[in-house]
């Protein structure tokens, strides 16, 4: 079983993974390295994240909440993951469990049995993690892996014991973290995992491995401006077995945003104890207990990877003859938060806005992010709009001006190309969707 | 302030409040009333819900996860929420905070400040909570209301500081429960908020609740059977100040799915230290500190309002003249967690397989969520399929036969009419597309 030497241990008769997503980078990064200020001024800047002193350990340490930009581009993210995950697939089964499963928590006193998580929590971090630490995880998940195996029954019967089969949730899971600054206190760390648990006879489960590594990969590689940066590699564990990862090169090295590994059966027989009958599945004529590929995406690690490869300097050629270097976040249509904002140009401003709240609510009813720019009623300059923009990945700005009430021709404005096209507003709900329907089918 | 009375308590400097979703309602369910046997036994046995021992209060304290239909329900049932409350609107915000935030946990050692909240506990559970209880939910966030007043100012600077505008989060939160058959241990409940925190002037305030409180019904009333079930009533608190709920006819009585309340504008200035100038906001032309209407859901409570209101016992005429009781879960198109069950009829079972596929594959690219009954192998009787399809609440379900590989057509079964009607297979995803949109604008 190979990600045990990293951190099964059996607490209480159940597992505990410790695949501590970020934390062993994390240490390196706040010490030394690669600074990556210009992502995390923009992410903070632009409430893509929200909270003071950012770093790259804080916030791939799960320190942080996402401001409205972050929430919705998390939310697109989640939207593609369970489209391909679940929607597109055939054999994958959904559920939502809960933080603290039954069973799985030490209501009562006396010491818990923590030796095992406190090793592998030393051995991850480093150090040793305070009595205070252990008792705050003692009981939330730290994984979504336990969950699928206590569930799996369940999910069997639902599918007529036919094997394969996967059990995918996402949720946000828990993690110790000691703060370098007061050593004495210690923090939570939190995190969405993606998780896909696939459950496949022991031949076919090594196939199964290859199959969703390959496709894994493809998925992180769809919504990047560097494809190449998103790569997989192995992960030697103690024992020799293997744990494969997919990482991203941040500014600051590379980092893990997906892990897979395989387990066998006593992955279940662990989990479930007595007659073990209802563990076993179908897989053709043959009936058996399913071995397990276990794949977790950190869904905000994912998030932060994305906003680096969306980062992009661009000279621009201002009014008057300057150059100005400015930033773009050239995030993918799928992903971006905002698709379009609305704003006013020249005209009567009352008769505008009007307009802007028609073409707005028409947007919004075929499913497009919109930015009330014209809702504004302080005067930005034209440019200083775009750079505003372009920082929080909005891929297009209308401009509704005293043309669009004569002739009905607005100005649209691309975040890509900073091109000015002018569109009819009774074609722009068309041509944004079809725009979209493009980059998602690339 | 009218929720104060209820449950708001200052701790650390931070507000902690405890509208106890349906605590109180729960503990009276336990011990007795109506049972209602009949949706809880089909949730089990379908799989929308998880677990043994199976009790109204259990369900609505949160202590159970949901199996794949009901993730997926819960899914689509918060996307409308999202869609209602976040993209159809002008001026509202998401975040996606930390269940423990940063200054509201109490890291260092000492006894905590938990008077007020554990004199709240004892009123709203009659009897004491345990100190391990109160421990374990220090840290842990009860609503999602302290995350949007924390971060309140980055939302105004990111909107210009233009009033009024909403804060929405959508989050796991958590809540202490005292088991009543083993009062010796504690456990804590779960259930997922959905809460918009909307800031205005002191002057519009009663206004935008009233406007609030009319939405919302609405909103839970578009997705009923029964839409009459889902009513709202005013809350009197201990003050004279007034909650007002919306609750759903439970079969064993009224039980609040959502809470909606004001608070003036000390809600910020007590979150917020220090100078006040950056809590200012504008509206019109007065700058001020906004008051706030704050409403939030119980996504959990609102699915088993949903099922509760989708069940229904139907006649069925057997093939032999017999009459049978059949239940149905007549769930809203918007809120199935299956649209349509793919299976075979007579005829050639490898070639039929290759039709369905190709049809699942077309259904699930145009994000119809699909059961794949063809990759069955086992042999089910029709009637059979057909009963566990309605208690699925698949809406419909279409039989590729023989016919089929001849001429096109297939047999599409709805639910709600148990009617057969002929459609060919070019033409089933627009008719299913229809339906839907259909059924969304009504």
């Amino acid at each position: 079983m190979s990600w045990c030497a990293v951190g099964l241990a059996r607490v209480g008769g159940t597992r505990r993974m410790f695949p501590a997503p970020l934390l062993l980078q994390c240490r390196r990064l706040a010490t030394g390295g690669r600074t990556s200020d210009d992502i995390l001024e923009l992410c903070r800047r632009r409430c893509f994240l929200l909270g003071e002193k950012m770093t790259p350990a804080s916030v791939l340490g799960g320190r942080h909440s996402l401001g409205p930009l972050g929430a919705q581009m998390k939310r697109n993210l989640i939207k593609e993951w369970w489209d391909a995950m679940v929607l597109h697939r055939e054999q994958v089964l959904p559920i939502d469990s809960l933080c603290r499963l039954p069973g799985m928590s030490n209501p009562s006193p006396g010491p818990p049995p923590k030796t095992l998580s406190k090793a592998c929590l030393e051995r991850l971090q480093n150090q040793s993690p305070t009595q205070e630490e252990l008792e705050k995880m003692a009981d939330l998940r730290q994984d979504l892996l336990n969950g699928a195996l206590y569930y799996y029954p369940s999910c069997l019967e639902l599918l007529n014991r036919k094997l394969p089969f996967g059990i995918t949730e996402v949720g946000r899971c828990f993690h110790p973290i000691s703060d370098n600054e007061d050593p004495d206190t210690c923090r939570v760390g939190e995190r969405t995992a993606a998780s896909l648990v696939w459950f496949s006879s022991a031949k076919t489960c090594a196939q199964w491995r290859d199959y969703w590594l390959r496709q894994r990969l493809l998925w992180w590689r769809k919504f990047a401006q560097v494809p190449s940066r998103f790569s997989s590699g192995d992960h030697p564990d103690e024992d020799g077995m293997k744990t494969s990862l997919i990482q991203y090169d941040f500014p600051w090295g590379k980092e893990p945003i997906e892990r897979l590994g395989i387990l066998d059966d006593s992955a279940l027989t662990q989990m479930h104890h007595g007659p073990i009958a209802h563990l076993h599945g179908r897989d053709g004529r043959k009936s058996a207990i399913p071995h397990v590929v276990w794949m977790s995406s950190d869904v905000e690690g994912g998030l932060l990877a994305y906003l680096c490869d969306a980062l992009q300097v661009m000279k621009n050629a201002a009014p008057r003859g300057k150059e100005q270097r400015r930033a773009v976040l050239k995030i993918h249509p799928s992903l971006a938060p905002v698709i379009l904002a609305v704003d006013l140009g020249k005209g009567p401003a009352a008769d505008l806005r009007l307009v802007c709240q028609g073409l707005c609510t028409e947007l919004r009813g075929r499913g497009i992010a919109v930015w009330p720019g014209y809702l504004e009623t302080l005067h930005t300059p034209m440019e200083q709009l775009f750079t505003r923009y372009d920082e929080m990945g909005v891929l297009f700005t209308a401009l509704v001006s005293d043309v669009t009430l004569e002739s009905g021709l607005l100005q649209l404005r691309s975040r890509d190309t900073t091109i000015k096209e002018t569109v009819h507003v009774s074609k722009l709900s068309a041509f944004l969707t079809q725009h979209m329907a493009a980059a998602a089918k690339l």
